[in-house]
C-alpha cells in the first residue's frame, strides 16, 4: 500500500527536492502541502514547483483533519516545526522532522505525545546516512585510538568554523575517549593557529576553498597505524535518501526517535 | 599485580618485538620463552634478543608446569600453535594467539577446552585494532550504502593481489550488504582489468608501489555522498598495541573469543 | 575595451553555461550565437536560454560577416566545429574551441590558416586548468619516480573504463618515464583484475560509485616516499574558468595553440 | 668507472644510511670518512657502523690531500659543513651537501669557489625528490589556482608547527600567486584556531598523531574543481635516492646548484 505523505515547507530548497523525491517514488504519494502562504492553491500554481494538482493548506490543523495521510514531513523552521509536529501526532500522522533547533523541553514534550498516542516520530538533525555513520564510527574508534584530529573542508562561502558536524563529532567522541592532551607537551606554534582549534585535547582544522562542497575526515592515530573516517557530501541527494529511510521506518515505530543513528540497526 | 607472561616464538619478527614490548611495560613480566631450539639457555644467550635472564624451554609442557604464569602468547605457526594453546589451557594459563591458520575443528576444540576450564583465550588473526575497526565499520556501513569498492595499497614486493584483508573485508560486507551488481549495466572495459577484481558485485583494486607499507580504503557511495574508511599500517607497533589489549582482556574472560573485534565492546 | 564574443552551440550544456558566464563578466559582451536551428530568432526566444536580445545565425559565414566580433567560442561537435573555426580565422576572429575530436590533418590545416592570418586560435580538449596541471605534473614526476599507478573515480553511470583522462595521463607519462614492469615479477592475482588495467607497466584502476563526480589520482612511489597528484572535478564551473582564461589569452596569440597546458606559462 | 666517495658525518642517522647506500651501489666506492673523533681508525672499529676497512680522518684537509676521490658528501652541521665544502672545492672534489643552514654569504662564497675551480657542487636542503617536486608543482599551480591551503601531518613527537616544509611551500607559492585574502570576508572562528595559521592569505594546518611519519598535502581550489598535491615520507630511504641522484649529477656540473629542484630538468 502506498504511503500518503504531507510536506510542510514546499518552497524551501529541501522542500522542493523532497516533493520531487516523493513524487518520483512509486510507493509514495504526495497528498498535500502546508505553506504559510498560498493556502487554497495547488502546487502547480506556484512558480518553480512541479506541475501537480496537490492542495496547499495554510492551516496545518485543517490539513491534518481533511487529508487522509500516513506521514508528515516537516522541512520548515523549528518554531512552526514544533507546532506542526505536535498537531500531526495528535492526528496520528507519523512526523519525520529535519531540524536541529528544538529545545530539550520541546523534544521531551513530543516524546510524551508520541508515546501516549503510540505514533512513531523521527527527529533527524542530519539526514545524510553517511555523515551519521561517520560520527558513530568515530565515537566507537576513539575508545581504542584516543589520539584524534578532525579536518573539515567546505566551500569558501561558509561563515562559521569549525562546522557544526565537526563540533558534534568531537562531542560524541568525548563520550568514549579517555580525555587526554595530544601532541608533544612542549610543542610550539611558530605561526599562531597552526595546530587548529582544540576541544578536550581534540584538534579541529577547518579548510575553506572554492569548489569544495562539504567534507569531513576524522583521523585517529596509534603507534604504527592510522584510521581515517571520511564523509563527502556532494549535494542534497544524500538528504533525500535519509528522508526515504525515515519514511520507511517511522510507521514501524511507536515512540519518538531522535537522530538517524538510532534507526540504523 | 603484574601479569606474568610466557612467549612462544621469540626469534620471529613478531616475537622479538613482543619481547621488547612486554619487557618495557611496567605491569607485565616476561617469565619464560618457548622455542623449538635453544632449550636450557637464557634469552641473553641468543644473538639479536634482549639481554634478559629469562629461561627458554623447548618442551612447552615442562614450561607450563614449572613456570608460574598468567598469560601465554603464541607467535609461532598454526601447527605448534594449536598444541601450545591446548596445553596452556590445560594448565590454566590464558592464551593469546596471533594466527589465522587454525581449522574450524581446531577452534572448536579450543573453545570446548576453554569453556571446560573456565580459562579465557583470545585467537586474533589480526592484532591491529585500526584494521579490525575498519572491517567492522565497513560491514555496518555496507548495509546502508551497498555500493562499495575497496582499494588496497601495498609495497611492490607483495606477491598476492588482492590482500587477505581486502578479501576478508569484502566477505564481511556480504553478510550485511544486499547483493547487487555495481556500475552501469552496460559499462565496458576498454583496457582489460580497469574495473578491478569483483566478488559479489564488490570491486577490489590492488595498488603496488615502492615506499608503500600496508593501506586499505573502503569506499561506499550513495546519491550525493561518499563514505570512506581507511586504515594505514606503518609498522608492527600497531600489532603490539593489539597484543597489549588482549593481555589486559584475556584474564577477564572465561571462554574463547575469536577475533579482536569481539573484545572491542 | 570589452571583448565581443560569438558562441556556437548555445543549446548544449556547455553552451548554456558559457552564455551565462560571458553575460556575467563585465568585460565580455555576447554579440551573437550560431545554432543549426533557430536562425533569425533572438536568445530570449529560446526556452531555457537567458532573456537576452542576442541574434542567432544558422549560417556561420553570415554571422562572421555581419557581426563585429573579437572572439569565437565553439562548443559544437568536431564536424561543424572544424568548419566554423576555419571561417572564423578567415574573418580574423580568434577561435577558442573545446573539442578533442579533430584529426591531425584538421589541426594542421587550422595551424596553417592561423599562421597565415596571424590570428590566434586555441583548441583545448580539456578546459579544466586543474586537470591539465595534474597531467603536466604527472608527466614531470614520472621522470624521477617511474613507479606509478592511476586511480580514476567516476559516478556509476559512466560507460567506459578507464576514463579518457586516465589514458591520456598514462600516455603523457610514457614520454618521460623509463619504461618498466612494475610490482613484483612473480606477483599473482588470486582474483582476476585486482591489479587493474596495464599500459606500458602503468596500472590503471577505475572506481565507479553513485555520488562521485569525476576524480583522478596519480600515485608515484619510490623507496621511502610517495607523491600523489589528485584532481577533483565537481561541476562544469571549472570549464568556464578555462574558457575565460582562453578568451584572455587568445587575442595575444598570432598562431594556433593546442592544449590548455601550452598557454599556462 | 666507479665514483670514489668521501662521507663526512658517518655516525649520524643520515651518515650511517649513506654509508650503507654507497656501499651497496655497484658503481660507487666509499674511500674515506671524515669524523671529528675516531681519526686513524677504520669504519669497522666503530660500533654500529658496517664492517668495512675504510679509513677515518679527523682532519678534512689531510683527507682530501691523501685520498683520491671524486665526490664528497657532507652530512654534518652547517658550521663544519661550510669548512668541509670549501676545502673539497679547493681540492677539486665535487661536494654534495645536505643542509638548509648556510647563510647567504656562505652560499655566495661557495658559488664563487665552485665557479673559479669549475668544480660542480650541490647544496640540497631536502634530498627527497618527491617533496621537492611537490613544492615545485605547488608553486606552478598557485599561479592559476590562487586559493590554497596546506595540511601537514607529522608524528606527535614533533615540537614545531607548522613544519619547515610547509613554511617553505607557502613562501614558494607567494612568488607566483596573486596575493589574496581567502575564505569568506565575514568568516568567524567559533573555536579559536580552527582556520589554522595564515601567511599572506594561505592557511596552514598542522596535524600531530602517533603513527604518522611526515606527510603534506597542498590543496588548491577553484570554481567547480580542486587540485591536491601530496607527499608522504615514510623513512630516510627517500633521502638516499636523492643523494644518489646528486652523486650522478654533480660531476657533470661546473658550478654550484642550490636546491634539488634545480637539477631536475
Amino acid at each position: 500500500m502506498d504511503k500518503k505523505i504531507i510536506i510542510a515547507g514546499p518552497r524551501g530548497k529541501m522542500g522542493t527536492e523532497a516533493i520531487q523525491m516523493v513524487h518520483s517514488e512509486q510507493t509514495f504519494e504526495l497528498v498535500a502541502c502546508i505553506d504559510r502562504i498560498n493556502g487554497g492553491k495547488q502546487l502547480q500554481d506556484i512558480e518553480g514547483l512541479p506541475d501537480l494538482s496537490v492542495p496547499i493548506y495554510e492551516n496545518p490543523e485543517a490539513c491534518f483533519q481533511e487529508i487522509d495521510a500516513d506521514i508528515f514531513i516537516d522541512l520548515t523552521v523549528p518554531g512552526s516545526g514544533f507546532e506542526h509536529t505536535k498537531l500531526a501526532l495528535l492526528y496520528g500522522i507519523c512526523p519525520v522532522v529535519g531540524t536541529s533547533g528544538f529545545t530539550e523541553e520541546q523534544i521531551s514534550a513530543l516524546e510524551d505525545l508520541s508515546m501516549t498516542h503510540g505514533t512513531g516520530c523521527i527527529i533527524a538533525p542530519n539526514f545524510a546516512v553517511g555523515a551519521v555513520l561517520m560520527m558513530q564510527f568515530a565515537k566507537t574508534a576513539a575508545k581504542y585510538l584516543p589520539d584524534v584530529e578532525i579536518i573539515e573542508k567546505h566551500h569558501d562561502q561558509k561563515l562559521d568554523a569549525p562546522s557544526g558536524t565537526a563540533i558534534k563529532t568531537a562531542a560524541m567522541m568525548q563520550e568514549t575517549r579517555t580525555s587526554k592532551q595530544q601532541g608533544h607537551p612542549d610543542e610550539k606554534e611558530t605561526l599562531v593557529g597552526a595546530r587548529g582549534a582544540e576541544t578536550d585535547g581534540i584538534h579541529i582544522h577547518s579548510v575553506r576553498l572554492p569548489g569544495l562542497v562539504a567534507h569531513q575526515e576524522v583521523l585517529l592515530g596509534g603507534p604504527g597505524q592510522g584510521l581515517t573516517i571520511k564523509h563527502d557530501s556532494y549535494n542534497r541527494a544524500s538528504f533525500m535518501e535519509g528522508i526515504k529511510l525515515c519514511i520507511e521506518k517511522v510507521s514501524q515505530l511507536d515512540r519518538l526517535v531522535y537522530g538517524l543513528e538510532n534507526i540504523l540497526d
